[in-house]
């Protein structure tokens, strides 16, 4: 044993796909790598959008889960925080240093209402939704124990079908119960449409859009006549951000997707009839894979099943290559449709996974690469931080 | 700062979902719980098979990726050993104590192969999967170079379509080649018929092992023929183990969910047309997870979502209930339709996963639970272990 091996004799960073300084060809697969010219390019661009439509961008980190892409985000990207969906990710960005922190969720259970009001302790500016006004006492009242403040966004049903509530006369109630209660501050409204995100037809999400808009305009008008103006309204992704933008009544984004796209966000279309990953923004994340079976001449069996990534929203394609196709998922192995028998064993391939959040969560690293070589290995630091 | 806290005066175990001597009703949600009385009596049940059909029992350590479930089959269950499908999912069981380690997969990339003939210095016997010729020198240049034996076993594809070799002529080829190679011993054959697991009818299964079995006498046969007399025929998941037992050609059994079971084999009917969660197997994990808005009268938002599971079988069932039910998954949000009201805000839920093996890689600790209490709460040990 000596300082750069372990007790078995393991050397430092065994167990990881790959160590800065090495040979993308070195990486050990499947896992996921980014691009980080491209991922550079996406983050630059949303913050030039968000900047010149007068917007906040407070990127979600739902998505990638890493300190380290949210802090590349907030220098390249300009962006003003985060947002998130668990306390558990709160705890991982407010340790990781990270000052604006938005829960885009509600939070019910007293123990995690407790570790939710104990972290403005760190510096940190923490909102939470809430959607129940039985919710209202227990926030305060952890927020008292803590001597902290709880900012709170209502949040506003526009379309998901899923929390939130759907009335501007339930916002407006809401909204003055957290006025009213010591230790929380209302801040604004969550109205984020995630049903429509993932329609392909811009005219079609663009009316589901509308629609959203007038109610969310109807909410603040009331809450205005309340004498409770909203400091901030929160919403817009990936599939929707520019129709936020251009609301008048929307002044923070919260797209995640973006930064590394995924196939099942690409097959959207622009104003223009266009793949969103063809020009919008690029494909930054991929899988990355090796042959490892050949034993058939159509057949290439690969290293990425189902725990390299999540085929809720479809399978992934293979970056790059139109003469091979993957089919077939499996736990451990992906099945290649190689009917000309091109691939090698031990090649590597880039997968687009169907679905990026899902995916980045069965994963522990993100190895950045560049001109070949790694760059960076970052840890998913909130993976597995769901409750 | 004390010795209960940390730096940033969080307590030890903050970001774990459970600790031993809690209350069930205090476990932080989603997370995996296993009722350790289902599970005992899956592990005993199949330990008892597998003696009273002479067969040896080798779990597979891919669905539950834990040494101590692992120790668990081997101490109530009489299990040989363990079988996992990637390199790095056999470093943690070997140096976790595990003595008889099958990575039931091909190893092709050198980093891997060199990884993997390492590991019989931690006095582990290590046994690989090989369907190609090409493969050998690879292996039997690492284990040189390392001073270890690797065994072999020569994998057959007998109907699941993805890595193996289909004829007898094959199997001679590569056991001959790996006999003759130094730091190799040939060992068996690979012959796990996983395409057939998951049907329905009893009949159907049979039938689809009927077939398996008969390509794999030939090729043991074969092999007799050949003066290499295999040690181990392996093979047998959850949903056909009694055909392998009964073969007379196998003598190593390969069944893992056995001891969770999931919605997707608990469908499966048994010889008697009854589903296999109804009396063979009983449900032992669950994903826990908590109510956490109501605001629509009919239907409940439940904590666990994509990222809570995989959904590639199909959506989880609700354990106990016939009155709610999960229709809907998102990255965070299960969507229960509820349509008499009863659910209330917080109130806690089993699911069923649609998938255990896929699930169980997304969470980071199994919470063991007895009579309301938790009792042990356990690593995933190998989640994510994936290269």
């Amino acid at each position: 044993m000596n300082a750069k091996t372990d007790f078995a004799g393991f050397e430092v960073g065994y167990d990881i796909p790959a160590l800065p300084g090495m040979a993308e060809a070195d990486i050990q697969t499947p896992c996921l790598i980014l691009d980080l010219d491209a991922l550079e390019r996406n983050i630059r661009k949303m913050g030039d959008y968000a900047k010149a439509h007068g917007m906040r961008h407070r990127s979600h980190g739902k998505m990638h889960k890493s300190v380290d892409v949210q802090k590349l985000q907030q220098e390249l990207g300009g962006a003003a925080g985060v947002c998130c969906q668990k306390v558990s990710e709160a705890e991982v960005f407010a340790r990781g240093g990270i000052k604006d922190i938005l829960v885009s969720n509600q939070v019910r259970d007293p123990a995690k209402i407790d570790r939710l009001a104990r972290l403005p302790k760190l510096g940190t500016r923490i909102i939470v939704c809430v959607d129940d006004v039985a919710n209202v006492a227990d926030l305060s009242a952890a927020a008292q124990r803590h001597g902290t403040q709880l900012e709170v966004f209502i949040e506003i049903d526009c379309g998901a079908g899923r929390c939130g509530v759907t009335t501007a006369a339930a916002v407006v109630q809401i909204a003055k119960a957290v006025d009213a209660a010591p230790g929380l501050k209302f801040t604004g409204i969550q109205a984020y449409q995630g049903a429509m995100q993932h329609m392909e037809s811009f005219i079609d999400r663009k009316a589901k859009l509308d629609a959203a808009i007038a109610q969310v305009k109807e909410a603040v008008a009331a809450l205005e006549e309340a004498g409770l103006s909203p400091e901030l309204v929160s919403g817009g992704g990936t599939g929707s951000y520019y129709f936020e933008s251009n609301s008048g009544v929307y002044n923070e984004l919260q797209c995640g997707s973006y930064a590394f796209m995924d196939a099942d966000y690409g097959r959207i279309k622009d104003e223009g009839g266009h793949r969103i990953d063809k020009g919008e923004w690029e494909n930054a994340l991929f899988i990355l894979t090796s042959v490892m079976s050949h034993a058939k001449p159509d057949k290439a069996i690969c290293d990425a099943g189902l725990k390299a990534q999540s085929v809720d929203s479809g399978l992934p394609f293979i970056y790059g290559r139109d003469d091979v196709e993957y089919v077939k998922c499996s736990d451990e192995h992906g099945v290649i449709a190689d009917p000309k028998g091109v691939l090698k064993v031990n090649e590597k391939l880039r997968l687009v996974p169907g679905h990026c959040d899902p995916t980045c969560n069965v994963h522990d690293w993100y190895v950045g690469v560049r001109n070949g070589k790694v760059e960076t290995v970052w840890p998913v630091s909130a993976r597995g931080k769901g409750y």
